[in-house]
């Protein structure tokens, strides 16, 4: 079993911010977060897939089908995007980077091109704060 | 003459748009920066002064003024904020890091500590992406 | 299942050395780090938690409270500090980086605020070394 | 359990291609990586052993060991080196990162010092581009 | 003034050697960077600019037509190719770092869009390895 | 012109303190880089040299030859050692990083292998911290 990993950035906006608790209890959960006009990051993204190399091929994947996937289903929607308003697949959602990597998981997992599975995404908020998830 | 380099990082949204020129003359110059609701980055911030260390200390400043100067004068006005929106000193100014960093460089520049004085202030807004004046 | 990783970094002394054995022995064991005035390392500190994120917030921990755990049950007694002398909970502890994960966790685990759990530590020696422990 | 972890660098060529395929073959599966004269990349190796820290030494593993090993069976072969023409035991072997790490693992696993034994090899091809085996 | 830089990454292959030296003097001058088979890096290249942003934009250049101009003039010839071979530019230069930042100023310089000007090329090689050239 | 650096790493453990001032004003001044058993970094040096390539060699110095001159002029005093203690050429020199980077530029600059000559030496303390000389 082999475990490859793809890395891709795009730079978003987001708040962490949600709309069912009044503005103090928003503040006090959140802190600068919640701030009203947000803030954001440049994201990095850690897309790790696992399976046996093709004999044929030696490779685990065709890294541009793989690199299409996530361009298709993910980098598209959230690159240079505001996380709480522009993305069909966030709507309701507070964008957490916890939520997020959960979100991002669902939407990129079909994709993937087999036999390679999805096993792992991480998520890099800031060089100080990182998020994963095996699904 | 010693140089001393302080680096720090806050997380901020911006949009790149002049409300002088058109909706379609700000999307051909800015692309996908001139999204409606903005984007955002993990800016790293790094202040470069110059000048003599002290004799007795052996330090060309008081790393906790400097850090003070910034923090007060810059980080607490930017951090998790819109620049946009958010900052008085922006106001009316394009937020490009061409632009944000000569309008950080007249923040600071004023409040650091003498008799070290300011050399270069470097904006990377992304890890491709990198901006420095020497005012 | 989410795992979320903060980064920490302290500024530290230590010298490899074991008083039960002789100087000679000591240097065969450990070479220059047994070397006796110590020398010392920029530490990075990665603690990661796992659990659920809560269903209101979005969030699996309050980051707040976790840095505050790691800076009081931690960084307040190793930064800027000598290992081998200055550290209550490491006394008698030869400080190789494999003790010093284990003495962490101790320290660390307990304070963890619930429902998330400690899920690993791992410490950044130099950027060529790097240990890992999971309880 | 302990995981500690070595970085190792190594500066390589090579080149994607599977003889048994045509050469059009090849250039629709690899893409630029099948570029006749071939290319390189300053590969990063991180290499993880597993085990219990001695009790009288406070270590898991003889770092200078380990070294040694990783040097001897492995980095005098493939550092400055063409990885399709002049590591004998990459012989018949396409060295795409799935079927290097493999290959490597398989030098690498019995020259470990015991009783710490290896747990993971990790390669960075690129910023981008990282593969991982367990054994 | 300020000084845009935008950071690009290329693999490729190299060999260091002078043909009009015999073998063992390219031995005795190049040590493993002579090996007859060559060897390859992940470069790293800044691409720095200098100007005065425009008043109305507030960029200092468009960078896409600079992305465009590094591509068209220089990282299609060398990204994943073999240097001592494939690069016309490159033909009868042994491609050193301190050789090829000069030819890559040679090739970049005239196709910077103004009223933006070439600055500084920075090439790194290997993490410890950086050449700079200022034209 | 061509600038070349090398980067090097050495761990080693200091304390700010300057006997001449009692020990409340080290306190007040250095804070906790006073603390009486120091502490220590991981410390990276930039050693950059500049010069014109040699015509028959491309190279602007024999690296090998650089390398050997830092290590006998430098690393070997100051690899893991305490630098207010074991460092000849550190006696009587408060070790401030501004103190450091002078020093070092002493040791190392007449050692340079001509015709290639020193043109900055940088000295990063931690990640956030970094000292530049020019002689």
């Amino acid at each position: 079993m082999i475990y490859l990993t793809r890395v891709y950035e795009f730079a978003a906006s987001h708040r962490l911010y949600n709309p069912e608790l009044t503005e103090s209890e928003n503040s006090e959960i959140y802190g600068k977060c919640a701030n009203r006009n947000g803030h954001g990051h440049d994201y990095l993204l850690e897309v790790t897939v696992k399976g046996t190399p093709d004999a044929r091929t030696g490779m685990l994947i065709d890294m541009a089908l793989l690199d299409q996937a996530v361009e298709e289903r993910l980098l598209q929607f959230v690159d240079h995007k505001h996380l709480n308003f522009d993305v069909p697949f966030l709507e309701g959602i507070n964008p957490s980077a916890e939520n997020l990597v959960v979100a991002f998981w669902n939407e990129v997992e079909p994709a993937i091109p087999g036999p390679a599975s999805l096993y792992r995404l991480r998520l890099r908020e800031t060089s100080k704060n990182i998020c994963e998830y095996f699904g």
